[in-house]
């Protein structure tokens, strides 16, 4: 793993500039790409509700969350472009907010696949869902 | 497969009451429990776009989708609360508005969980994404 | 889909080439590049069995089976050596013998990778798991 | 996680009664329920190999011994016969002998479910596949 010129603060304005993502309100709160990992933070808001007052995420943003914070790991890696190929999410317990913490991990960033793992932690620190997502690397 | 007593107005009153699906939009276009079919549209609105005047669906709406028809096509077989226990999304092509059409198609529901393949098609029918999902049964 | 000059004896000699496959003993048994489908066939042995006098495959060995069809079906498609790069397997039913038949269908090849689907049926035509799996496409 | 009485002398019993196990050489290496991993190693042998005199496993051989060790963590933990219900296979590298060290880590076994994380590793400790894979809980 070399580092990276990216910042979370670059990161960031890429997930700003997603409407789709912007409307889930991801906030890049930890990158180090020494260590291959970067964590996103998701906000519990109405719209994001599998059901109105459960407190509870739709499953759907949780996979977004995954999806977004892999791909992500892999531009933080070798930044470019970088399109998702597939993902598995497995769903362990309700995710509830007020926050989830999406924290990726590259298991693998080869010349042409990336393979990164994403753990979904509550603000309890309970492990709410994993991910595990391969993604297309950019050419150098 | 038997016949359910549920029918498509049944399944879109479900969607519209979820937050997080009635921002999505999804519109439950076609049932057939014998065939163990179940369809569901979802509209390009700029909310959705992966990256703006892209006229392409961010991937995590294209993951929701599926999580989601896959999710109804579990209930229309038994009826009941339906968890995700896991699933999977191989993105094949953009998925390009206006229009994309998810039809999930039930491989088998047992005692304890069923196994579901969606397909994501455009406007066009050229297929854009495959969803796998593994879901709980509800005990009868 | 363009047709290939492969054909089942080619494949074939290929399985045969292969230790691991050729303890298996799968038998490619369709091939119609056309169509998009490849089907090959896998005895029932006593090593083969998940516990010894049940008649039933273990899961390994159906994955294996799942794996080897998969990948040969980009290989009919576009020559090669083909590296799988993941695959899932869902299981529906206890795989039981004589034969277990592995029937792969191409969801899409492009340019990097391909996404093919498997479905297991045994002998009474039961459907006793699937499988989707991502492969590398040989550059040509 | 609770304190198990299986012993990994017992876990091997249950592997060699298996012949497709036995004939994939599986040795239990490491059990420590209190942490919730389980180890095991497989060993080459000509007839495991992808190509002969490779020195490489064949891929199905790698889903096998994924497959296994992950199903077992789960007994670890809930003595009992655990189905798979569905796995997924990343081949992140060749997985090359003398040996291969599959190393299961529980994710959360709750009442119906379990998810567990196999990581393979050769000799060399580099990692060349992950799994995943959910597994039936056995009733207590």
């Amino acid at each position: 793993m070399t580092s990276s010129p990216m910042t979370a603060a670059d990161i960031q304005a890429h997930l700003d500039a997603s409407p789709f993502i912007a409307f889930l309100g991801l906030h890049c709160s930890e990158l180090d790409a020494e260590a291959g990992t970067l964590a996103m933070t998701m906000k519990l808001r109405p719209e994001l509700e599998r059901a109105a007052g459960t407190g509870q995420f739709h499953g759907g943003a949780v996979a977004s969350l995954i999806d977004t914070v892999g791909d992500f790991a892999v531009v933080m890696v070798v930044p470019g472009d970088v399109p998702t190929i597939n993902f598995r999410v497995d769903y362990l317990r309700p995710s509830t907010g007020p926050h989830l913490l999406g924290t990726a991990r590259v298991r693998r960033v080869g010349r042409t696949v990336g393979v990164i793992d994403i753990d979904v932690t509550d603000e309890a620190g309970r492990l709410t869902a994993v991910g595990r997502g391969c993604y297309g690397v950019p050419k150098v």
